[in-house]
This record gives C-alpha cells, sequence and structure tokens, in this order.
C-alpha cells in the first residue's frame, strides 16, 4: 500500500514583494523562480525525491526518504542564497491528494501567503527509514504518442503547446478526481503523476478518458518504489517499452 | 499597430538525448531545462525582451529589440555551457500568433525536432532598430482576483493549482483563437499574452468569457512599447491600478 | 587524531574541450567553471564537506560524511548536466596533504588529466559511519586583521588583491610544509585551512612567519568535527572572538 | 594607444551580512558568491567585456562597449535576484592600474565597504561608442608550458596548485609594477592581463623573469581589440601559435 510523503513549499511573501517598493522586471522574476525550483529539485532529487514547478511560488515535492531535518537545511540554504524565504509542510498517507491536503493546512495554519510575518514555518512529520517499504510511491510517466511527428514537426509551436495542455488539464482532473493523484507536466510532453495502488485498468480508464474528451493519446508506464526516483525510474523504462512495443500500459510488476 | 518579433527556441534532439544511453533522472532534467530557461530569460530580457517556458524543449519569446546577431551569440553561449544545443526561428508580424507560426516553420524546414543532424539552426529576420517603434508590442498581464484569500490560504495547493490552470487552458484557447494572442502562465497566478491591437473591449470580453466558462475572476493591465519589457512594465503598473481601485481593465493609453 | 577523507574532483578531458573545435568564449569558460564549482559545492556542502575551487579543472574537497554512492551520484548528477564530466579519487589519513597525494594518484593511474578515453573514473575509499569521530576534521578559518579599514577603503583594488595573495601565497606555502595543511583563499580576505592536529602554538608560529615575511596580519579560528562542516563552523565562531577581543588566535576546545 | 575602461564591482556590505544574525553555512556562501560572478560574466562577456573573480566580494572588470545604462541594468537585476547588491566605479585610461585606482576612488567616496547605508552607488564615465578604436585594449593569454605532463599528471594536486600560485604570484607584481597591468589567474594554468601598449619584448622580460624568480615557464599570446573579448579572442588564437610551434611569445599583430 502507498505512503506518499508530500510536502508543500511556499515563498513566504513573495506577491508583496515582486511590487515592493516597485514592480521588479517580468524576465528577473523568472530566472529567479526557475533557479530556485532548479536547485530545490537537486536537493530534493539527490535524496531521492522529485520536486514539481506547478506554480513557482507554491511547489509540490513527493519527499519520502528526506527527513524533517533535512526540510530544514534546505530552508537554511536558501536563506543564505536568495532574496525570499521557504516555509514548509511535511505530511503522508496513502491517498497523495489527502497528504497534499494535509500539508498545505500546517502551512495555512502558520499563517497566510502573503502574511509578513510568517517566514520560514516547518511543520509535519517524515517517515522514518526503518518504515520505508518497497510500495510507498506509485509513479505514472504519460506522454503523447509520438507527439514530435502528430504536433512538433506539423503545428505551429502554440497550437502544440495547447494541444498538450489540453491533454494535461483533462488528465490531471480525472487523476484527481478519480484517483487522488497529483498530475504535473514536467515539460515536452511528458505527465508525471504520483498515485495510490492503482491498477492497469485504472491507467486504461485514464487514458481512454483524455482521448475521449480532447482527442489527444496517451501511453504511461509505471513504477514502485521505496521512493519517487525508484518509482518514477522503473515508470520511465516501462515507457520505453511502450514505445518500443507500440502498448499503451506497462506497469512494472 | 503591432508588429511583434516572435522567436521560436527549440532544443535540438531532445527527447533521444534524455534517454540515450538510458533514460536520465528526472529531477536533473527538471533542473537542466529550468536554468536552460533562466539564462535564455537573462539573455532576451536584459535586451528588453520576454521568453516563457512554455514545454521547456519548446520556448516562445518575444524578442522586439534582439537582433539576429544577437541570437547567434546564444547560441555559441549555450553551446559553450549545456550539453544540448538550440535552433532558433524568428519572424515578425502584426499577429503574435501568425509570428510564431511563421518562426516554427522555419525551424520545421530545416529539419526535425529529433532529427540528429539538425543543430543549431538559426533562421528569420529580426526588426532592424530604425524601424522600432512605441506601438510595436502590446502585452497584457492578468491575474486572478484575490487568489491568496480566495485559494491559496484555503484550498489545499492541489486545488488551487487546478484552479489556475482552469482559468489559463480557457484564456488560452480564447485569446489564440478570437485574438490571434499569445497566453503564457509565468507562475503565481499571472499570465502574460502578447497581442495585436485590442480594444479595452476586447479584454472585458476575455475576461467575462473565463468568468463564464470556469468560474475564475481575472483583472488584467494592458500596456504597450517598442519592446516586451517595455510594454510588460506598463502592463504590470496597469495591474496595480486594477488591485489599488478594484477595476476588471486597465489600459496604459 | 584527525582522519581527513580528501577528494580530488578532475574535470576528465578539459583542456582540448576548451579549444575544440575552435577556442571557447573566455566569459562562457568562466560562468560554465562557476557554476559546476558552486553545484559541487552545494552537493558536497549539504552533506557536511567543504570542496574549495582550487584551479576550477582540479578542485580538492574535505568529504568526511560522503560515501563512495554520494560520489557516484555527484558523477551521474554533472554527467546529465554539463558539457564535461569528472574524474573522483577518495583517499584518507592523518595528513590531509598525504591524503590529497593518495586520491591524486588514484586518478593519475586511471589516466592522464588529457587522456581522451579516461572519463568519470571512481576510485578510493570513504570512511564508514560507524567509524567517524569528533576529531576527524580539523579546520582553521583566518583572516586578514582589519582589512576593510587596512586596505579595501585605502589603496586601490588590485593593490588590496595583491597584498591578501601575498599573504595567502607565503601561508599556503608555510601549512603544507611545516604542517601537512591544505591552504584554500575563499574570497575576500578569507583563508581556510584543512589541518592535522595542530596546537595554538602551531598556529601562532603560523600567523607570525606571515607577518615577519609579507607584513600581512593574520587572525585565526579554529574548530574541530567529526565532518568539514562541524569543524568550520566551530571555526568560524572562534573568529567571531578574535574579532570580538582582539586576540590573534582562539581554538575551540 | 591603449584605452581600458575598468569596473570595480563590490558587494554592499558583504562581510558583516555573512555573519549577521549568525555565521552562514561556508558552502552556501561559495555557492552565492560563485554564482554571482558566473552572472556577471553572462552579463559583462555578452556585451564584450571581461570580468575575474578576484576577491569574489570585490571583481574587477574590463567592461570597452558597456555603457552607465549597462551598469545600471546589471545593478538592477542583481537587486532582484540576490540577497545582497553591488556598488559599481566605472573609469577610463592608458593605464589598466590607474583606470582600476580611480574606479576604487569613485566607491570608496561614497562609503566604506561596510557602511550599511552605502548601498548601489554607480559612478563614472564609459567611453562612448563613437570613441571606441581597434587599439582600446590589449589581452595577454599566459599559460603554464605543458602544465599537464609536467604537473598535473605527476605531482600530488596540492603542490601543482602552489606551483601555479607562485607563477601567478610572480607574475602579477611584476606586471602591475613593471607594466601598470592587472593579471588574474582564471582557472587551469591560465592567466590573463589586461596591459597598455607593451611590446614582444616587454613580454620576453616578464616570461624571463617569472622563469628566474619561481622557475614556472610561462608562454604568452597577445591580442588588440576595441573590447576585452576580440582581444582575448586574438590572444588565444596567438596563444595556440605558441602549443603549435613552440615559441615563447605571439602577438596578434
Amino acid at each position: 500500500m502507498t505512503n506518499t510523503q508530500v510536502t508543500l513549499v511556499q515563498i513566504d511573501n513573495y506577491g508583496p514583494w515582486t511590487v515592493t517598493p516597485e514592480p521588479r522586471r517580468e524576465a528577473d522574476l523568472q530566472t529567479m523562480q526557475s533557479r530556485l525550483y532548479a536547485d530545490i529539485s537537486q536537493f530534493v532529487g539527490n535524496r531521492g525525491g522529485y520536486v514539481f514547478f506547478s506554480r513557482f511560488d507554491n511547489m509540490i515535492a513527493v519527499t519520502n526518504g528526506l527527513s524533517m531535518a533535512d526540510h530544514e537545511l534546505l530552508q537554511e540554504s536558501v536563506n543564505n542564497r536568495y532574496p525570499v524565504t521557504l516555509s514548509l509542510g511535511v505530511a503522508t498517507g496513502t491517498s497523495p491528494v489527502q497528504a497534499l491536503a494535509d500539508a498545505t493546512t500546517l502551512v495555512q495554519e502558520a499563517g497566510s501567503a502573503q502574511d509578513k510575518s510568517r517566514r520560514e514555518c516547518l511543520k509535519g512529520r517524515a517517515i522514518e527509514t526503518a518504515h520505508q517499504t518497497a510500495d510507498d510511491v506509485q509513479i505514472a510517466h504519460f506522454d503523447v504518442i509520438n507527439a514530435t511527428g502528430n504536433y512538433t514537426d506539423e503545428l505551429n509551436a502554440f497550437d502544440t503547446f495547447i494541444e498538450i495542455e489540453q491533454g494535461y488539464a483533462e488528465l490531471m482532473r480525472h487523476m484527481r478526481t478519480a484517483h487522488e493523484s497529483l498530475s504535473f507536466f514536467v515539460g515536452g510532453d511528458n505527465i508525471i503523476v504520483t498515485c495510490p495502488d492503482l491498477t492497469e485498468g485504472d491507467y486504461e480508464d485514464a487514458i481512454h478518458h483524455v482521448e475521449d474528451a480532447v482527442d489527444v493519446e496517451l501511453q504511461v508506464g509505471v513504477g514502485r518504489g521505496e521512493n519517487a526516483h525508484d518509482a518514477g525510474f522503473a515508470a520511465k523504462h516501462a515507457l520505453e517499452i511502450c514505445r518500443a512495443d507500440g502498448t499503451r500500459v506497462e506497469v512494472d510488476w
């Protein structure tokens, strides 16, 4: 049974900071947000986790394998190197959506995202190493079948982008509503989803749902592991089988 | 009349690179993609342009003020510092969508995104400095009214994310279809759109369309300028007026 | 007794890469070298180690607390994100210089720094966690007494730089020859040295030696710990006592 | 005749910031310093200049081709993305050392490096585009003859480092005292020097001086140009001739 550890990463007081004393250059905000995300991706990724950029001022991570001390070090390191600080909420559960809801509540209870006095809150509980199991995380890696041939080399770049976004928006809502799962677009034509224990049938349904709703054809590789990297890497390999064999769903067990 | 210069930035042969000889660690791909985008944001932004991460392997930029020599330098600098290379197509026009379509065609004609032998193609034409005018670029900066109060401090972080995505997906399609405009989510609850000459009425329609379709309330500040930074900065200031006065649409002229 | 774990980090085939097919833009080489160093500093630093930029194509790190698996992950991550790769040699010993000599030999035996076929060699042994002790690392943090008042606010910036370099060159040779220690300039007027078990008298001698030889007045804080961060942080606090009390040598035990 | 434009880049109030409220993690300071330098290298380098890391809290740049407006943009961009700010002094002259002295004075007059209230001072004058000539900058690129064969593949990495530092310290003093030149170690076994109009004989003397004083054998390529990149690139090519032909001094005119 899955036991997903989810961390909500929220920049403190970001909205006001971006316009105080005057609005800041957009290109600089984009640079800073992206590099902050990239650093968190290295920190979390080097410990077996995945972090998703989401809205950049609020990022969502699957952090099985990271302790509360690790979370504290991340905060300290960002404080030493950026003009902003982070608040972190950590929670676990069978349902990824429930774990994220709990993590969010921990941060909300500490104060508003635009509360000038809420800085670097750190709340929650991490799974102890001794309690980690090889089933804790289930990751599904979806991509669009032959995106390059069907879209990238054919349509203008924005219409390709619209198609990918349709596929993502549809999958995101379906997986959250039907399966308590969290879906993230990660670039190209790839969507990574952290799920509870789902079956091959659940993934086939998801693919058909998206195809029927918005006419975007997905395939998916699914993996399980002790942490997001292990599960996600198995999912990548399963997806390679889809690509090689022309199948729509491949699970790694 | 607008004369938008649009550049399509496409990483060469990226799909195959990410899985050769084996799939690469996802966290590292995220880090590299984000830092590459951040660097392009600095390069383009320091010359008055805006670049949007879009799909990360394909990025779209408004590059009024950048010459073809500037584009060539960007390619050279990335080649010296990253394990990937970029192909660039540059085109201009009254319609941002048309300009992007032309830029895309230039790159597609040079070869597929996964063509091993297509590297660092650079094609197109930039607007000469002498021909730049203060009307060339129109930027609209939308955000969700009181996102912090209505969503961030209330819902779990993924459900907030879903709401913002709905608003974006709806606005993106409407602005492209009805107004030949290119819309980009830039973090938080912000969407930046590059438009041809639109009226206040056009923006009011867009806002009502999104509210009716997905129940997400937007406000917008609009600016014009010789380049994306000038237009975008004016748009940011106009948006501050919306926030202060409670209006839904503010234009900077 | 100290047991310093030292890692030599050497970029593979770097000299030839910088001029193939043509010499590369110097500013890009500087950017890449610095960012590669910064990433290694985060990776090593987040695990309690210190890495020093040294010559940038060859970097020296005190890596107590990092396992061989950690070193392998660092190589993999750099391979995924940079146009160059790293070879690593790891060795331990009472004498930091001897440990570095052993680490260097491991890499040299695998092949020349400009051997096209030597890539990502990883050799050596790390201290097992169970064998770490609070005495393993001794770090001394030197700085120039009142550098700002005596130099930075008085001389032109290059003459200040020359003075700091004199102090560094003299200290570096003395500490290596007399005390088997490795000294690194880390910016500003700061030099960090990894030492075997030295006494307060040894540090007083070092300070007097530098003052007599090049007329640069240093003070020093010294700390011990299980890893470089612990020892170095204690050293920083000891140095603050020098600054507050006007003493020349403060040890943290 | 040379007309070198030199900029002193000084981080405001850095010493106090690194220890307030407590000393900050050394690895984070190293990361931030290096990334700040890398960003300045991109900004300055993309406009034809060179910046040298020097002491990291004080950096020296050859900025022919950058206007005062460019310098102001650099300050603004750093302010938007880092927890520190920069003060800049800009001056020009036949003598690089004199230009640097003037640039330093401009910053010192605005306030101490540790003056809490001195922030983002910007003073000086840039060379107007119309007045730039192909002789303005002379760059010499020195390296150690066969460093890899003689040192890197033979000695332990610190003893190689000591040898390179000896060569640098000696060259640095000689070039400043005898020739009003500014010398900077840039990694590997490379030293880049910005000079006034020197002759081949001056470079031969410099090489013999260093060989006699510290037994380190250097070779040098020299170039001239309108800016540091043009001059430095010509110098790199001249150095390649030294490497190919076994000569000690090659000038590009």
